[in-house]
């Protein structure tokens, strides 16, 4: 690789010009990294629900043209005045919210909300200097999450990305960079199983069925998924999920009754309100603890009747699986070289990039789990 | 003290004829403990809001006559068939909750919401036979909780029965039985506020400063009281209580300006569902809890928006502290006497059975906080 440091990249992007409209395949310029940002070169990314979410721009702000992307694995081109723990060469996966070390959050060992570097879907700038390091004959492009990975060269802040050993295979561990850590951690440090327990699951999307992970690998005895469609069932066998549940073949909830009075964690990975509510009023009372992940829309409002609070359940919330982005993810990358984690099994469709916006119809559809784009062609 | 064991026991106690009408001191007849029952004789009782919210029945089921008062200390008369655990002259506190030891409640390490002695409002006889052992003149007299404490003697399921130190003064420690169990342990077992923390306590009556003394012995360095009565601060002080918020003075919340962000936990002990959003709302993201303490209205929804949640915060409720009834409170009483919790500062008042009434214009007032009724005249 030719030493590009200090100098403008130009390479191949998906370029999203307007809402909803199909990605194009451009040549952008990529500017080079300023203080405490790094360059990366992109090699595998995926489409998220949430890139397709911003991308659609419904009810949410528009910001074209842009390049999104934000699960994926790289290598360090070159870094920025100021980057110590980074350096060319380094293999890497950035990821939407970071860690800047010194805030409250950051000092804190229960949250992953860093101040400065947390998840910011309405800014399409780096926060360096609030400008983009993407053009196209000099017209800037919007970032997105700080990532963009849908580009052969990005460019992202020192504080999102994470190192990994070298040694893990970045068309796989890629995935530690969203889906997977935000499923898998809801279970595993938020939900926190005990063994023997029964676990449901709301919507088996790769978010569900990385929290399904979590529940076997927790020791769960029963795994139950809750789904509007039946067909993921059969998929979500894979990963660990005993029984299934379609909410639109009862017309009243079933969970309770199947699990004696209530499951005994419940993961709720759609977003939807009502679904958060079932979720809730689900678990057991006593002990019982759901938590929510799916991401709702903007004005909606949560509503439960009190007392299913006060018959001893709990409620909390997730972000990124509680995981600290900068020191969990190496460490969950060493447990997938040691065979603790299985990733391969969420990689259902492969493409390059010039067809990413097969990866959207497939999401679209609810084909598959995840498509992983090649960036290099 | 003669041997009444067996015999029907005619004694003194408020009887409560008609909703919100003043409490009459009458002569019933107490018949001896069933299967599983004890006999105990009352000498310290105090009034709850518990006691005041069905004696007033709005909304609640009317169940009249009836004899309330759930918070209370005593002395074993006479034991029912089967009872292994308690003998006559035992030092014991009646609590509104129970341990079967056999349900999927009592064996969990979480729980104290017992399925077959778990509080039951409605519920006016006794379990064993579906009767009341209360009369007068041959006509029944409904029992309130189980416990039914406004009488000098009273019957009670064993399993509802906690058996104390005989050193253990039962004219402090009869407040183990409900308020005090019930704030503290929201606060130590539930909210756990890591040392040096910010705690918000909802609600500043015998409940609320409960929940304070826990926050004052887990070591927070803040603790702020909420009350729309702004004459509760003084008294609060003493409680550990430092700052002082009247909702009623601002036009918005100001809490997490307060407390660089949210304060870490909080505690709503007023069972009003906008205090229980504010309470929620109000503790910092990444980390915080809030522990919803107060008895809503049958009807109330509690609503908030979701996002509050996915940024890191927790909603729990509690039931009884989550004390475990039998085996913790006994504990309790001795940490009184070691000195490790205050309880006499609670009790402000003190009436004969003859004055109940007083207790009943104090509470309706917010007079004081816990007045002392002694049944023996």
């Amino acid at each position: 690789m030719a030493n590009t440091a200090g100098q403008v990249i130009k390479c191949k992007a998906a370029v999203s010009w307007e809402a909803g409209k199909p990605l194009v395949i451009e040549e952008v310029e990529v500017a080079p990294p300023q203080a405490m940002e790094v360059r990366l070169r992109i090699l595998y990314t995926a489409l998220c629900h949430s890139d397709v979410y911003f991308w659609e721009a419904k009810g949410q702000v528009p910001l074209f043209p842009r390049i999104f992307g934000h699960e994926a694995g790289g290598i360090v081109e070159s870094v920025g005045e100021g980057v110590t723990e980074l350096k060319q060469e380094d293999h890497v996966l950035p990821i939407f919210t970071g860690e800047c070390k010194e805030c409250a959050h950051c000092k804190s060992a229960e949250s992953n909300m860093c101040d400065l570097l947390r998840v910011n879907t309405d800014r399409g700038v780096m926060i360096e200097d609030g400008k983009s390091r993407f053009s196209i004959k000099g017209k800037p492009i919007y970032h997105f999450l700080g990532t963009s990975t849908f580009s052969q060269y990005t460019v992202v802040h020192s504080g999102c990305v994470a190192k990994i050993n070298p040694l893990a295979p970045l068309d796989k561990v890629f995935l530690l960079s969203c889906g997977f850590c935000t499923g898998f951690g809801a279970t595993v440090n938020v939900a926190k199983p005990p063994k023997g327990s029964t676990v449901a699951i709301f919507g088996l999307g790769a978010v569900g069925l990385a929290a399904a992970e979590g529940a076997r690998v927790s020791g769960a005895s029963r795994i139950i998924g809750v789904d509007v469609n039946p067909n993921k069932f059969e998929q979500a066998k894979k990963f660990g999920v005993t029984e299934f549940v379609n909410p639109k073949d009862h017309r009243k909830p079933v969970l309770a009754e199947m699990a004696n009075g209530g499951v005994d964690r419940s993961i709720e990975c759609t977003g939807n309100v009502q679904a958060m509510r079932l979720a809730f009023e689900s678990v057991h009372d006593g002990w019982g603890v759901a938590v929510l992940v799916g991401v709702p829309n903007k004005d909606d409002v949560f509503q439960t009747h009190p007392f299913k609070f006060l018959s001893e359940r709990t409620l909390k919330g997730t972000f990124y699986g509680n995981f600290k982005p900068l020191a969990d993810v190496p460490l969950l990358a060493e447990k997938y070289l040691n065979k603790e984690l299985e990733l391969d099994k969420f990689i259902t469709h492969f493409v390059p990039l010039s067809e990413i916006n097969t990866a959207f119809d497939l999401m679209l559809k609810g084909e598959g789990i995840r498509c992983l784009i090649r960036m290099e062609e």
